[in-house]
């Protein structure tokens, strides 16, 4: 089969591997019919995140069910199915507590030998450890597009707000529209916010959210604190989502945030930040860090896809073959995308 | 000024009683403009909830402040506010759990000396204590028929579903498309409700559920315990809304609920009744019984009727006279009516 | 080996059986060292659950792991180990909620092909199918029979408070002295519980609540609802525990708690019964049902059990033979036993 | 009346000042039996709060009832009674959701005009705005100085454990034994925790929290990271409570929390800080940041003093005349004392 692979920072490759098979009886074949290429993905091409030469690469599909092992009951062969972007062992301490995204053994596909050893998604073919966890049949009705986003940018968006504890009715704020950024943005909206400031610079970016229902804010040229104590008697709102994830966006999110708000972490944080503790402890804030737990979230997410509650398809920017993969990392890279789906 | 009074079972009269004023420095004088009928106002003219002969009742309303003591900060003169049903003292232990609906000195318009002795709504002036708690300023872009529902009807459903813990992606079923179960309705769905199964037997009712985007099930003629299963793999409903309350319904709403579920008992439940305790017992359910917390949600639900995420007005069914009021109470008694709004 | 079968309402027998195998990878043997006769086992007895004849029964136990399948991992050979009173598949909807008790596809020890056919625990040998769940290793400091009770009646007294949502700081009440109340009673107390209201009417079931710090009352020769008012302000206690699970003592339990409090309903309930909605809709209760969910629990008590927080030991009242297993039926049917505890 | 007044960074005074009055009819006058000198006191002190010449400081006191509005019926004239260290108005939209702490309209007790204009409590006499939010009366059982904590320290230590939502059977560290940090020890054990680190550097400090129950571990004398990952099988504690409150304290609970647990951070921060977001992002961490909600707790608290299962009696180090206010601080600021108790 045909696979993307890392070589080298600022390199990919589409290389000939043999094919994978079934091995352990809770693991299926799937023949991927579209995988997406994510923000983490760069971290990978960029070398941040060490990754062997030659492995594969990619965490977001949708396929067919070519075999299954002999304990796999959720899918069938024949299936289209979508699956989550890491397994887990769904006994340990972490997901007995319902923490799958910190489960002590967890995978994450094509994220080299350091996070579970898992070749990636960007492939003709992928082997699924765990399929009863992670996989799920996709609705008739789904495309392949919207069904890529359900285990991945999509559930990390629905968690981004769930997991800060929104009410219908709350008000919010969403610092950097990217994927992540704007499924937050329709995740909110879709729960009941009543007003979503959506906070980024580039200027199609805000228009995409707009187009979604929120109030588009830009970072600079307006003053996002201003707008939204405008807009909120002075307050701040009650939930900020920060999916960028340095230092300075988190300062503006505790700023953003009303006394006893919540601020949802979901971007990638590293090393060290200087961050205005004072201020987060004077308004007596809680904020929620650290990647999301879309297995828990995977069913509601494709429910409100199938329901048409949630529609990620506008954030598909470009359709690209696999083979193409080399140029379309350079694109994503280039931030000349919003969203790559490669087809085989 | 002129007041609707209860007079005897089936009779109420407009009657001249001298004009309020305000005493105590919490309090707010108010010009009635628009007042509701409500089904508790029915359980008052059925003598089933006993109230004073020539007590004002009514307990939703929309109006103008006139006058406001001392100690008055959230409603300033000449403001247009709305008003819960109910007021509560804000210290109690009740009150500092956040259950306002079971404070200690918890005081009802318009329902006599047995629920505080405070004079109710359907008149052209109206004393509210507890103001800074209980009024609210409308919105000038939101119509008096809006508003009216904030601090009642639409409270009502809102908690009916926010007290069940729905998430976004819920599957819900509503027992009674009355005002309330029509409100619960909406609320599940602006509050990100995959499917909401309504069922009731008046098909007026059904339709309008079914215009708010919701499942319509005629409880005699299909069987609502078979489409729901059908929608939900066999499984039920994650949250049943009990908008009636009576033991029958409840049994259907224990049926409709799926394992680890929860019901929401809205609707009044009154004396003893046969409850499939055993199939509760099996599904681990969780039945959440009661009057609504509306203070607790009023600010929501005022900013979610704003924004049109919650539009209660196609509820209002008869516009009448304060006047009129005997026909009116005659007309609803006669389940003519959906909901009626008088006004001076 | 040899097991305790059942063979028909009010006849167990102890047989020789064949020895039974690891078939499966997540699979382990144990070797039985101590196994306890539950309330639910008395069901069986009496023929209320059907299982079939020469079905192996019993469902708690602590042991020594023989041999393990490929997939396990929690514990080893060698291991003496713990387990609960059923498994679950980790991986359905119920499960990914943590809802573990509701598993679609749930198997409890000794309960016969309809739930879930897997032999029971009065044995020799024990095959444990989802080890990596179920089981888990006793430290060392703990005694056989301390852990025999944390998979199944400490880790349901543990539910019974935590799934109310008892704080630091409440006062309870628990109806029903039995094994499972009085660990409630324990789980109450060690979880911050100011005062307990214990309430039976055997003496000494009383006195061994008192022993633990609860207060006692008894059932009928005191008045349950003045003594839990005059201690309370008139308010009610914060957190009823229902250990009984009959219509009669849920109406008691509805009358002892306060407005807006929980009462959670541990006893199994069956059939349908007269309830006091009325009241339970006045004073806006949540009645929480069903069978506990022992899986999530087991850490925590297996901690606080180790830690002396928790001590089950005063409740095991006979200590007989497994080949006495007639007899020691006929005994606890007799309520002349709190406990027995099984040896090989 | 004689009082306590700040004069400059490192002088207090005991001055003569007018007997206060009750204005208000939500007002009582308290005569001032027993007061405290807290860690905030020491901020004023050392002029990093501003607070204007010759106001009068202290907010932690008990006293005796002289004289009370209108509208006060939680305590009578006569009554013992204590309080908390700051009033709310129990009806802006912070208290509607239950955060008195972030009250629009909160004032502090002997903070200055920046805090709301409260003259403190190290005083003859003390009046108390919203007495029937902020006062209770005080069981004969409990001592003053046991009462003099509940609406301040100890109601702190009861937060930090509850906002971070522990569980019964978790373990936890607790970093920075002074009064707050001690009072948390004993909520965290009288919670339910099956073991709590304190470390601290103080050797007494770290004495007294083990006679209270918890390990103690010295900051650096021993590595309390070794110790609580030994002590965790590698995992980390559930929740962290940071009662010391400056970035590098932060760290270190960041370091010591296991993956997707609670850091309390209860320990006021000023300014900005570099905090290892890295690793908070990584492990998905919660912090829950700001100043104590004792209003909320105050009741439960109370009960858990009065039943004898909290007790800071212990932390009262010192017993001094109000007089003596000018050396009392001098030794606390000296760290002589853990808690001087101010009597008339």
């Amino acid at each position: 089969m045909r696979a993307v692979t890392f070589q080298a920072p600022g390199e990919v490759r589409v290389e000939e591997k043999p094919d994978p098979e079934v091995g352990a009886p809770d693991e299926a074949l799937i023949r991927v019919e579209a995988s997406g290429i994510c923000g983490s993905d760069l971290h990978i091409y960029h070398g941040r995140v060490p990754v062997e030469k030659g492995f594969t690469i990619g965490h977001e599909y949708v396929g067919t069910v070519l075999e299954v092992g002999a304990d796999v009951e959720r899918v069938a062969v024949g299936d289209r199915v979508l699956g989550c972007f890491h397994t887990a062992c769904a006994t340990c301490a972490a997901c007995l507590r319902g923490d799958y995204h910190r489960c002590e053994s967890q995978r994450t596909f094509g994220h080299g030998s350091h996070l579970g050893n898992l070749q990636g998604a960007q492939a003709e073919l992928l082997v699924v450890p765990r399929a009863n966890l992670t996989l799920r049949p996709v609705p008739s009705s789904m495309s392949d597009e919207a069904a890529l986003f359900a285990g991945d940018v999509m559930g990390t968006g629905y968690h981004a707000v769930a997991h800060a504890g929104m009410k219908a009715g709350d008000t919010l704020a969403v610092l950097g529209l990217g994927p992540v950024g704007l499924c937050a943005v329709q995740a909110a909206l879709t729960g009941g916010a009543v007003e979503v400031f959506a906070i980024d610079s580039v200027a199609d970016r805000l228009a995409m959210a707009e187009s979604f229902g929120a109030t588009p804010v830009h970072l600079t040229e307006e003053e996002p604190k201003k707008a939204v104590r405008a807009a909120t008697e002075g307050r701040g709102v009650d939930v900020v989502v920060d999916a960028v994830g340095d230092p300075a966006p988190l300062a503006m999110a505790i700023s953003l945030c009303r006394d006893a708000g919540t601020v949802s972490g979901i971007g990638a944080y590293a090393g060290k930040g200087e961050v205005p503790l004072g201020l987060a402890w004077l308004k007596g804030l809680q904020l929620r860090l650290g990647l999301a737990n879309v297995i828990a979230h995977v069913d509601r997410v494709m429910a409100l896809i199938e329901a048409g509650r949630l529609d990620p398809t506008p954030l598909v920017s470009h359709h690209m073959r696999l083979d193409a993969a080399a140029e379309a990392y350079a694109l994503y890279d280039n931030r000349e995308a919003l969203k790559i789906v490669l087809t085989p």
